[in-house]
């Protein structure tokens, strides 16, 4: 094989290792994702593992990032989605596609982010502080979104947008679990229903 | 030693062994929780273990079961007050003494039930169900005093007592869990501030 062939098979084989882990832990956690069920299902000496990654916390830290990225890129797409005018319901239009994809997998697999918030006292060190880091962020752009319904007179002026961000972000949370403990969507129904309809208004 | 005094030694031993593992588990969750580190901590061979209970599924309902009993007491005590004639100051009083419960063990140990529902995915079978009905238990206890908040007149006479009970306990976990992740009381005060605020009002 190439040098670039090589390369790009070593570039697969990591992106299938962190997918694999990421499926796992958003249904187990970080303590209980096993990486040898990873390496088997991707098909993986343990060996390789270790040249792509250091130690299960480095791994940890690779999926954590990548998961970021791919709920950053689902929150920009609605939260800053011009095609729909009101502010508040682009919020529901990521309520709607978060919820989609959790019935897709049986409401078992729920928020990387929220599944790890859990084991913090069990995390590798340095973890606590990414996600409440990563938890922030998302609140910011939460807040934006809603300092937008502010200007659109969808939100009263003298609303706290920021409180507002910060609130919806632990009820979120919360009702991810929720949903994924009953296999229903109820909870994220009635978290983002009256957060709507009462929280913002 | 007497009957009753073996007796007396066998529940004080059984008491011990649940509030340990009660401790383990608040701060752990179930999983990681080690029965070989409660013995120790109690100072109970592992054979006195089994006498007490089948096994390790067996000990985590009996712990879930006492932190049920506990938590319920707790929450009487605040909702059903009647030296605090409002309703809505009632509630505020039960997060005033949670939020003293967590701080005391410095954001270390969060809701057992709220821990528990994390690791739905690997808990033992029946688990989820008994702690769903647990919510839906301390969700009930939360409506009556919201339906008194009505009577009050604290709360609009159209309000959906039974929606906003639902969305409490969704939005109080997750706020529960974000103050342990950052060692803070900021989620728990900004949930509840937010509740209080908007939802009911």
């Amino acid at each position: 094989m190439s040098s670039q062939t090589l390369l790009k098979k070593g570039n697969d084989t990591k992106t299938a290792l962190i997918r694999s882990g990421m499926e796992l832990m958003t249904t187990y956690g970080y303590l209980s994702s096993n990486i040898e069920s990873i390496l088997k299902q991707v098909g993986v000496p343990k060996g390789s593992f270790y040249y792509y990654f250091k130690s299960k916390a480095d791994f940890g830290h690779a999926i954590i990032t990548s998961y970021n990225n791919f709920f950053i890129h689902k929150l920009d797409k609605h939260l800053t989605n011009n095609a729909i005018s009101s502010p508040l319901a682009r919020i529901q239009a990521f309520y709607e596609d978060a919820k989609q994809g959790m019935a897709k997998y049986d409401y078992n697999r729920g928020c990387l982010i929220g599944e790890l918030i859990q084991e913090e006292s069990l995390l590798p060190k340095g973890y606590a502080k990414v996600l409440e880091q990563i938890l922030l962020n998302w609140q910011a752009k939460l807040e934006e979104c809603l300092l937008l319904a502010q200007q659109c007179g969808e939100l009263k002026s003298n609303s706290d947008c920021k409180a507002l961000a910060e609130f919806f972000w632990i009820g979120w949370e919360g009702a991810v679990t929720r949903s994924k403990l009953i296999k229903r969507s109820d909870p994220l129904d009635r978290f983002i229903q009256l957060f709507l309809d009462k929280i913002v208004h």
